[in-house]
């Protein structure tokens, strides 16, 4: 291997997360991925055998960065709907990836099950007994993320009901703190008003 | 036009509901609509213009028949979130159409604005003052759309997290309770323990 390979294999993934957060697997370019990465074609199938297992590999790099960048803290899931959604107004390849998974690579992906599996059980251990309405904890989580998520994913027509700029600095601030608010109800059934 | 064009019509618009909903805009393919409606290519292209046209009015049609089957009841979102989730599972194309259109056609679609921000304005006339935590009607909305949503777009490995199969009839059933009471404590910062 050249010595550089690391770098263009990095530069590879890079271009290629780009690539397909804007037109999926289906409709992504190798040609485009290498002209992006300054790489050849060739490298490209040297490095992943096939543009599928380059999906793979992109997608389960922004997954591992949205792991790292926003670690679950199941003893904080409004921290972690609130940091969530912020990664993701930034970060919007990972939400977008995600959704061409889920549409043309159902089967496929990474495999972040052992990280989800620990805190899932650290979840159960801190008292899913205490939660009178019993929601499990793997559906405590899932909802989560629907919280965080659902802003970035909802039309604009709906987001605009109110008549407010649904993208602005303000409006987002406003639906940050209705995240972490719903979040912080979703967890804490017998709370009380403030 | 002939006097069955109300029924060819038809059956373009749902053909190409099948044929978006598996391949989304860039994928699909104008001769498999034409096929699976028995019409022929000129036909979609007299009624409907466009292939873009064609997708807009089948996300329509898609979104017309949800708005339908499920009405907004405001006054109850544990029930809307509950009953979203039923219509979903049996009609995942209204979830993936609203998928593709997001990655691949944001800033177009159906106009439901209208019933939107009718059902925003009753929420608010409902009183969203006596909400101390200060979730927006629309906020409100858009966070009930997530819980529903949120289990049918998360990847298996976090689905099973907990060792269940996540598409069993059961485990369905406690995930739809676990949506109706978390759209409850969201709506309802003041309850207490059951």
């Amino acid at each position: 291997m050249p010595r550089d390979s690391a770098a263009t294999r990095a530069r590879i993934l890079d271009a290629a997360i780009e690539e397909f957060s804007a037109f999926g697997l289906a409709g992504a370019r190798i040609d485009r991925i290498a002209a992006a990465a300054d790489a050849n074609k060739r490298s490209i199938y040297v490095y992943f055998e096939s543009k599928e297992r380059l999906f793979t590999a992109a997608l389960h790099r922004v997954i591992e960065e949205l792991v790292a960048v926003v670690p679950l803290t199941e003893d904080d899931l409004p921290g972690y709907a609130g940091r969530m959604f912020d990664h993701l107004l930034v970060r919007p390849q990972a939400l977008r990836m995600s959704m061409w998974r889920h549409l043309e690579r159902p089967d496929t992906g990474p495999d972040a099950g052992d990280v989800y599996a620990e805190k899932v059980v650290a979840m159960r251990r801190r008292g899913n007994a205490a939660d009178p309405g019993g929601i499990p904890p793997v559906d405590l989580l899932v909802l989560t993320l629907g919280l965080a998520n659902s802003w970035l994913v909802t039309p604009d027509d709906l987001l605009r009901a109110d008549g407010s700029d649904p993208r602005s600095p303000e409006r987002l601030a406003v639906h940050r703190a209705a995240i972490v608010e719903a979040a912080r109800r979703l967890g804490d059934p017998v709370h009380s008003p403030r």
